[in-house]
């Protein structure tokens, strides 16, 4: 082929959750994210670095709409860089909301810590370095 | 507060397919993203810009293993920083393959394409400026 159109970057990340209030704290609160907008009983939507992190109620997102529909059920799954200067913020930060911290692992290259959210969906903070990225925008 | 960690990006995205062989093509034939690693009938990772596309067979990951378990069932979303240069490129793309958009949106700032991957997650390709970034790393 002549073209040979090519992909930038992750921009939008979803997470499907049950409670949009309890996300925002979470999110918003405990993670720190700058919250871009809402949408109430279907969306919060935050931006982190170059990309948004999407948080949907799949109760709405699911029901067919002007736009294709999604919503998965379950534990979903993603991870934000963190500066490897603030594991221990972080776990300060963890323990003052006492959220428990489910994994830490280390990788060789770096680390990562895995907790939950409050609908039980599995983040995880991660040095970039594991993958051999060494910043983010 | 003392402490203010902060989070530069979202670094890992994660898809659950039923067949990742289906995935594979899907994602490094069609959409031609840099293979990154394997591991047969559990995962195939991805390199996209600054992150990671993590596509996992959820049938694996949600059995209890060393990391904390995860793996939704039913369609998730996310979406591909596109160059909006590009989109006769992709268009043409997809229709080599035999790929329906499903949807096309104009947001004014720019535009979306949206279209299911083999195991139905709505993938979409959108001119991050309709988030106000001008771009990704």
């Amino acid at each position: 082929m002549t073209d040979s159109p090519s992909l930038a970057g992750i921009i939008e990340t979803s997470v499907y959750v049950d409670d949009l209030e309890a996300a925002e704290v979470f999110y918003g609160e405990v993670l720190g994210l700058e919250k871009y907008s809402r949408l109430s009983g279907r969306h919060i939507f935050f931006r982190v670095g170059g990309g948004m992190l999407l948080v949907f109620d799949g109760k709405n997102t699911r029901l067919p709409g002007d736009l294709p529909s999604h919503g998965a059920e379950g534990a979903g799954h993603f991870a934000l860089a963190v500066n490897p200067n603030q594991w221990s913020a972080w776990k300060k930060r963890f323990a003052e909301y006492g959220i428990p911290i489910e994994s830490e692992v280390d990788w060789g290259s770096g680390r990562s810590i895995y907790f939950r959210d409050p609908s039980g969906n599995s983040v995880e903070l991660v040095d970039p370095a594991i993958w051999g990225i060494q910043g983010v925008s």
